[in-house]
């Protein structure tokens, strides 16, 4: 499933991952950060909090521990993390996600 | 699946459908307005085009004609519409999707 260069021409977000490893695509409103990931070369996600996320994975797989409970979600599972719950990820090579961050500045946007 | 408050608190578009209907939340970008559908009552979107629209599916079903052609589509299904391309819809009561348009101001919002 390729994502249109209507989402991969937006901007990308400002992350501690090198480019070859995934690409963002973010949609900066004032009401929050909405951001597609692709993901390139497996990633780990250390566990950290922040305000609400939720998510739809749109192709491979991801797992997530969400408040310590680990599961794996694939294409078309959604997951929500409220404010303040700790979770961490792992996102192997391939996976497709998209994430609504309540934060609108949870990320800087190149 | 619920839609958490972060999402269903964002504004209404302004849509020829009553509101018992449906209900929209809009993440409005200078990109790009994201909306997350979620529909009540069976409804049908007539023939119509206008610049790109990317979507995903993430509860019930729909059926979508575009350029002609018909399917159904499921939660974790994806379409893309680009620019200037005819399409038409029947949604039925309980489906949830997502769909980003290109233009930011698709729709006025409430």
């Amino acid at each position: 499933m390729q994502l249109p260069a209507m989402i991969t021409r937006l901007p990308e977000a400002d992350l501690p991952f090198p480019s070859s490893a995934l690409k963002t695509s973010v949609l900066q409103s004032h009401n929050g950060q909405l951001v597609f990931f692709q993901i390139h070369k497996d990633i780990e996600i250390p566990p950290h909090s922040h305000k609400g996320q939720w998510g739809i994975v749109l192709e491979g797989e991801l797992e997530m521990t969400i408040g310590g409970k680990t599961r794996k979600y694939r294409p078309g599972d959604t997951y929500y993390i409220p404010e303040g719950v700790v979770h961490s990820a792992k996102v192997p090579a391939g996976c497709k996600a998209i994430d609504f961050f309540e934060e609108p500045d949870r990320y800087k946007v190149r």
